[in-house]
């Protein structure tokens, strides 16, 4: 068993909404000892391939303070470039909160969803893309109240979680213990229809069979559910 | 039905081994009209990380012609970084090609994978993690011959496919025409004993059900079953 | 008169220790909207003019989330790099919190302040600084309870707050919107024995006299005892 | 004492007009040892954010050539970015030639500033805004010539000195071996009506209390009146 | 003698054309064991200076895959920037093949011409002129059928060789290992006119008479002639 | 005719050796209105291919205040790269300059020739070479005088003109309207054997025929001889 936790148990969520004054919208989302900030931006400017078309879109961007980890790291912007860990996990964050819109809907607005690392500890795109999408939801609200749109471009609610794999055992929510000495880590991001939006799963160490792969998919659809409660709670507070 | 291909069906994969001379090992390989020229490159010069540790390792860049593709795109080089969508490739690549190795039979050599797209009409990272393998295993038998190494480090065959949604029906190995109409679209990596090493399934525009999912895996079993067979032969000739 | 404030009244400071787990030693500094999060690392790589000398070094790094402005701002990382204001800022809070430090009682230790803005409302700068400040302090207490360090290198407290005239009234603490109107600008940075550690001043709108220059000096003297009071707080709660 | 100066003694200025052929207005300043090259480029191509406003803009760029120090520097170029004390130099330069200019009556003109320093010994930034002055001067005066302008913008006249403590003696103008040596080193930027328009005061080394400040201010007013006397005798020759 | 070649030889020069299927014009020139894929692209998007000018333009960029040496070398894509020696070597191609193009008669197009070396074994740059050239008249011809252009700018042929001097001996075509022990090097552009068009000579190690120039030009001047004749092979076939 | 003067005659040269007090050795040239300032930088860092190999090495960078030219140009260094003109020149004097030298007897130096031209008028890469030589040799005295070095590695003067073709006429050493108009533009490099170090020749608007170019180069011959009395001159003074 691991620290305080059965292997198939989730971290305690905290979702705080609206916690960057400044934002559009906001929230700031624990998952245990892993905390990001999201907000969300809106802005007139499409990207110009999309401009005159009628349609929005949602776009991400991720980034980790330097002491957001155990060891410092350097800043991307003193080593000049957004690195390749980075951009992979903006890019999975995009598309993931995309699949929970309709583009058409939502008319010619471009939102940026910025997720912000202050602390962690594991699982830190997945949080990113579980608060991302409240910050985002949050959002389209106050374009709705604002009568910047008329019709709901909220498809479904979309969230994620990680499941590995440690000695054999299959375990939900990794910490950045439990990361580093994993066989197998795997990725979900689902919808509240349990539909796949995305998944990823790596098996550096060692391979993963196909049973072992179904299994942790029906845990982490499981888990996403609960998850997805969650974050309805605080569109119902 | 498609252009000449049954929605099963992968497109002719041809395997041209020592294609540059100058390489220790290099192979081109095309999948229909995706040409990639894989080198394989061994350097003393491990990373600081692993300096002293008795183990190696092995990496993978990637890189597109300008005019591989059929608008020109910007070089890399004068765009001054490496961009996302080739930085996630090469990480890809990268950590599919050493599944494939017990670094510690390897012992302390880098070893460099060089996968550069010479034309793209879709599929080119899993070709890439293909005939990226054919170099790998070229490379790691010279250093065998050279006994460079006294243990083979190589533990499987390692190849990959795409499989995609198209208006509700499955098809393998998409090209660049199918991939842009994609309502699904996955890749699968594993080896010659049927394991998992990487999956990815994106649904931007359409979500994915459990069930589509699962047909789609085993249609990609078969399928990276036939193209290992096609390495095998490389070897064997 | 502004908003809910006396022109010679600081907005409410609120300081909270330990706000990122991962840090050797942290905190948030509230001052009204400005919320800066201010982390303390330690390291034994020392810059290459140093080493060997004895002697230690304290530097800081800032950076602003991209949404704790109005308007979102480009990330430098995305950029490319350090903007020209960023690299000002961090140079004076590197500078002003060495002055709190004897560097050869320190040891051959590498301190690096980091400084992130989640919110900004004007006054970054010098919350950054006196936030920096109890980080720094903080992690000095930490390395010498674990006896990395064997005399007390802390030579005294240092704060920093801004001053500006706008109408021909002179105003402390200057929140957005007042700095925007602002026709002279200044901050101060001094130490708990009322010397100057830096002074800046900025006439861009229109210049200022002696007379009134001093003025600002004096009630600058008294906010800076105010403040120094609230960072004696956090060590003796 | 020092090498051949009294504590309070400027070193020799010299400035020589149109020392430039092709730019709009140039000089070279020489105080000392120090050697700036000063140009003016007007430009009709105006920031975004002032189009349309009718008014216009100074702004100012700084380099050195990489062997104008004792050790030689590399090239900015080479390095890829410019430095943190080049941009805080450029930036501060830039406030302070506004500070002599109605932007309004100037129109809507960009108007450039390159200092770039041929040798250095000391106070490269001081004697770039006082040679930066008489270029932008020499610029206005020739667009009024040209009837560019109609009425001049200039509001008064700018120019720069620093001053430090020295084993607890001021010193204005420090040489370079004297500013690594000072205990506190400050810059002075006022007009011909000895109103203030920057203040800069550094105390790494040691703080500076109130007395030792306020004296240095009164050297450094009386040398800016000297050298601002120079500078008017360029444009009456 | 050198390896199985007179010294006036030149190495067996191919031209396979059409080797890219998604470029508008390509082929791949070899030239002993240096292979270089030269392609063509058509845009209408001028450079800012030729805008209504009603005239064209040709460019070329270059680039070396990174095993195409027998030393791996970094991509420019992760250096972040474009070399000293490539950016000087694809500003030789873009002018060689401008010579060769009446740019009125071409109308406004910007033909770009990609050089990349897939095998390097001395001689990649007068292989891409030579190589670049059939797919600039490739393109050219296809933009005449297409009725992009009504009357053929192409002027004459380019074609361009090295020659040097190795113990005091002239040879032509260096290959790699000859060009590292070369004394003097040199490069001829020249048209089907026998006219001048790029001519470079490096002495590094020694220098060179006139009476040895003079010689190295005559035999340069053949050699074309025999490489005209191939690339004219190309389309009469 | 040109202004005020007959084809082949030169600009006036004036060489002005000290310019710069901090450096090792320097110069400012002046070829009519064009002005490089050039000095010289001892090192005893070599690069790491000449460690241990008991040769020394000289290189050189080249560069251009923003307004040394007509229009002003962007700094490299904000632009954030060395551009390809600017790479090409200083490859090309760093290789005029090593011919003057016997590295073996240079010892293990690196000594850097930096070029930065204040003023341009045409002709800035061939003065650069002039007056680069300059700085070297008068660097290499020093170094001879200081026992750095026992034997003289200098083995010639260097000295560098351009020569031109404008509507059939040749023309000697270009100014900056001149070389606009050329149809012919040629550089050459030699030393006082009248032996050739580098030769360009470029033909972008025209071609140029054999007997052409054979006139242009006695033309340069005679002028390089010139030059370099002018050279021998600074130092018999």
């Amino acid at each position: 068993m691991r620290n305080n936790r059965k292997n198939l148990e989730l971290r305690k969520i905290e979702i705080i909404p609206d916690f960057i004054k400044n934002a559009d919208a906001s929230c700031l989302i624990k998952s245990g000892d892993t905390h990001v900030v999201c907000t969300a931006s809106i802005e007139d400017k499409l990207p110009r391939w999309l401009k005159g078309s009628g349609n929005g879109w949602v776009t991400a961007e991720y980034g980790m303070l330097p002491r957001s980890t155990h060891e410092r790291m350097r800043r991307e912007a003193s080593v000049g470039k957004v690195g390749g860990r980075t951009s992979e996990i903006q890019r999975l964050i995009g598309r993931s909160l995309r699949a929970s819109i309709d583009t058409q809907l939502l008319g010619e607005y471009l939102i940026t969803i910025d997720c912000d690392v202050l602390q962690a500890d594991g699982g830190t795109r997945t949080a990113s893309i579980t608060g991302g999408f409240v910050a985002l939801k949050k959002c389209i609200d106050l374009m709705i109240k604002r009568k910047q749109i008329n019709h709901n471009p909220i498809k479904n609610y979309v969230a994620a979680i990680s499941c590995g794999i440690i000695n054999g055992k299959i375990m939900m929510d990794l910490d950045y213990e439990e990361d580093s000495k994993a066989d197998i880590d795997s990725n979900y991001v689902m919808n509240d229809k349990n539909q796949i939006i995305e998944l990823q799963l790596t098996g550096e160490k060692t391979t993963c069979s196909e049973t072992q792969f179904l299994e942790m998919m029906q845990h982490s659809k499981k888990s996403i559910e609960e998850i997805i409660l969650i974050q309805k709670k605080v569109f119902s507070a």
